[in-house]
C-alpha cells in the first residue's frame, strides 16, 4: 500500500482551550481506504506523543519500514481500508508537518519555538472535527488511539458525542497518575537542562538539545516497556566488544540517538504537557461526564503496562458500565508493556478486528 | 543520643575485584551502644546507595534530623543498642568521610575524580572486614542492610560466612534486573551528558554537573516510591502560587536540588555501577552459592517496592529453602514502595525487631 500524505491549510482563527489562538495552520494527514456514498466509513486514526501521521503503508517502494500502525491497519487487517475511509493525521503542534513549534511564527517570520501556544486534547479535537469537515465526514464510524490517542478518542465522545459512532480507547488513562507526570517531568527538565535548550530557542542558537531529548526518550522508553519484557530481551547480557557494558545500556544509547534525529524537543515538552493536563472529568464523577456520550466503546488494555496500567483501562470501563453505556473490554496478555499497544499479538488484533468488523457502514 | 564520627586509616592495600589496589585508605564509621567482653553482640550496618555512615543519633544536640534509619536504631529500638554494638560506616568510594572518587589521590595529588578504582560489593565486604578486624570482632552478630546494603548483607554470608551468624537483607534483590539497570543507565547518562561533567573532571573545572545529578536523582526518587504513595502524598494538586504546576513537579526540583547540595557525581555513578554489577551467584544457580552460608536469614520485603520487588525478595528466600538455610521472610504492608525500608512502620518494626531481639549474645 503506498501513501501520500496531504498538506492542507486552514485558514479560520482556531481558538485554543488554554487560551489564545491560531489564526492560521497547517495539518499533514494520509487516508487509507475510499470514503462511501453517505460518509458513514470514516475511521479517524488518534496518535500518542511521538507518533505522526504515517501509520499504514509505504510513501515510497522502496522505503524499510511502514507506517507505525501497519500491523493493524490495510486491507483485510483489523482496521480494514477496504471496508473504511481511514484518516491518520500529524497533530497540531506535532513536528511531522502540521504546524507546531518547528513551524514559522508569521507574525515573526521565525521559528515559533517556545513560543507556540499550549495544546490539549480538546483541541486536537476541534482541530481534527475541522478536518472532518473538509473531507465531508459528519460523524465518525470510529475514532481510535492508544495512549495519548486513546484520550483524545475519550475527548471526542464527550466533546463532540453526535459525530462519533464508535470510541476505541487503547492503553490509555482517564487522566495522568501523579507517577505518570512525575516522568513526564523528568522528561521535560532533562530537556530544560540541557545548556543547549536556550530556553527553547535552541534553533536561533543553531543548536539542539538532543543530549537532553535522547534523556527523555530513555525514560519513556523504560517505562512503556515492562520488567519482564525487558528482562526476556536483554536480560543481563553484555555487549559482545565491551564486556564492561550491559546491552541494555547500549540499547537505550542507541535509542535515544535515533529519537534525536527524528523529534524536536518543544514539540516534546507540548505534547508532555498535553498528556499531563488531559482531565475530561475534571471535578466530576467520570461516570457523569460519560453520560454525555452517544457512541458504542471498546477498551483494550495490556497485561504488562504499568505506565497505564489494565487497571486504568479498567476506572474507564467502570465509569462507562455506570453510565450506562455500551462497552467491551479486553486486557491483552502481553509482556511488552505499554509498547505493546504498537506491535503484534494475535489476541490484540482479533479482539481489535472483531470489533472493528461488528461496526454497521452502508 | 550523641554520636560522633570516627576517621580510621588503612594502610595495608586493598586488593580490589575488578582489578588494582588501594594503596592506603580511611573509613569513617560511628557506633552505638557498647562491644560486650566476647564481642558477640556486634551489628554491623550497611548502607544503601546514597547512604552515609550516619545511621541513628544526632552529632550534635541541635541537629534538625537524626541519622536516616534512626527510627529502627537505638536504646529500645528494633535495632537496640542496649544489647547491641552497633557499627555504621561511609562504604569506601562514598563522599561522606571515607575514601572516595573526592579523596585526593596520593599519586597526583589532584582529587581522584572518574580515575577512582571501580569497587564492587565484594570489595565492600573486604573493607568492612578489615574494619572489623580493628574492632576486635571475630564474627558479627548480625549484618543488616536494605537495598544495595542488603545486597552487602547477603555477600557477607558467601564470601566471609564463618565471619556472620545473621543476616538481614532487606528490600534486596540477588542481582539486578534489567530494569533496574536500564534506570541506573539513565541517571549516569543524565550525569555525562552534563558539559559540567567535564568526564568527571569537574573540579579540576571549577564546576559540578548538578543539573545532571539532580536528573539523576529524579529518576532514582520516583523509582522508590510507589505509584499509590505519590498519587496519595501529591495527587495531581496544583502550587497554591502557580496553577500551570503540579506539586509533584516542584517536589522533584526540590529533591534534585537538596541532593546535589550533598552528594558527588562520580560517586553516584561509582555506586549505581556495583549495584549493576552485584551477582553473587553469576553462572550457577543461586541456591548451592547460599548452600555455603552458615548464618541464619531474615529476610524483609515491601509490598508496593516496585525497584526491588517483593518477588526478588522471594528469590532470595526461596534459594536459601532450597539450600535449607534457615530463613525467615516478612513482606511489610506499605504504600511507600522502595522508601518503605527507610521510613516508620508497625509491621517492619515488629518484624525486624523480633528477629533482632531474637539473637543471642552472651
Amino acid at each position: 500500500m503506498i501513501v501520500t500524505p496531504v498538506d492542507l491549510e486552514f485558514d479560520q482563527p482556531l481558538a485554543l482551550a488554554r487560551g489564545g489562538q491560531l489564526e492560521r495552520y497547517q495539518l499533514r494527514y494520509e487516508t487509507y481506504g475510499r470514503l462511501n456514498a453517505d460518509a458513514s466509513n470514516a475511521v479517524l486514526i488518534c496518535h500518542a506523543l511521538s507518533g505522526d501521521h504515517h501509520a499504514a503503508g509505504l510513501h515510497h517502494p522502496d522505503d524499510k519500514k511502514p507506517g507505525w500502525w501497519d500491523h493493524y491497519i490495510g486491507p483485510g487487517k483489523a482496521i480494514d481500508s477496504d471496508k473504511f475511509f481511514i484518516v491518520s493525521l500529524n497533530n497540531l503542534g506535532g513536528c511531522a508537518g502540521s504546524t507546531g513549534p518547528t513551524s514559522l511564527n508569521p507574525q515573526t517570520g521565525q521559528q515559533w519555538g517556545p513560543d507556540f501556544p499550549d495544546l490539549t486534547v480538546p483541541d486536537w479535537v476541534n482541530a481534527q472535527a475541522r478536518l472532518a469537515d473538509h473531507l465531508g465526514i459528519d460523524c465518525w464510524a470510529a475514532v481510535v488511539g492508544g495512549s495519548l490517542g486513546g484520550m483524545q478518542a475519550l475527548q471526542w465522545s464527550i466533546q463532540l458525542p453526535q459525530r462519533i459512532r464508535h470510541c476505541v480507547v487503547i492503553a490509555a488513562a482517564p487522566k495522568l497518575s501523579t507517577q505518570n507526570i512525575a516522568f513526564n517531568e523528568i522528561a521535560r527538565q532533562a530537556i530544560q537542562r540541557d545548556p543547549d535548550y536556550f530556553n527553547g530557542h535552541y534553533q536561533a542558537q543553531g543548536t539542539l538539545p538532543a543530549g537532553g531529548l535522547g534523556l527523555a526518550r530513555m525514560v519513556g522508553h523504560v517505562t512503556y516497556l515492562s520488567d519482564q519484557g525487558l528482562g526476556s530481551k536483554f536480560g543481563r547480557q553484555r555487549q559482545a566488544d565491551d564486556q564492561d557494558l550491559f546491552q541494555i545500556e547500549s540499547y537505550l544509547r542507541y535509542q535515544a540517538e535515533q529519537f534525536t534525529q527524528r523529534f524536536d524537543a518543544n514539540t516534546y515538552i507540548l505534547m508532555t504537557k498535553a498528556l499531563d493536563w488531559f482531565d475530561p472529568a475534571g471535578a466530576q464523577p467520570l461516570d457523569q461526564v460519560l453520560a454525555q456520550a452517544e457512541c458504542h466503546f471498546h477498551v483494550i488494555s495490556f497485561s504488562s503496562d504499568w505506565r497505564f496500567s489494565p487497571e486504568r483501562s479498567v476506572e474507564i470501563v467502570d465509569a462507562l458500565i455506570k453510565a450506562e453505556q455500551g462497552v467491551s473490554y479486553t486486557c491483552v496478555e502481553t509482556d511488552h508493556g505499554h509498547d505493546g499497544f504498537l506491535l503484534p499479538n494475535e489476541h490484540y488484533q482479533a479482539s481489535l478486528g472483531a470489533y472493528m468488523n461488528w461496526i454497521e457502514v452502508s
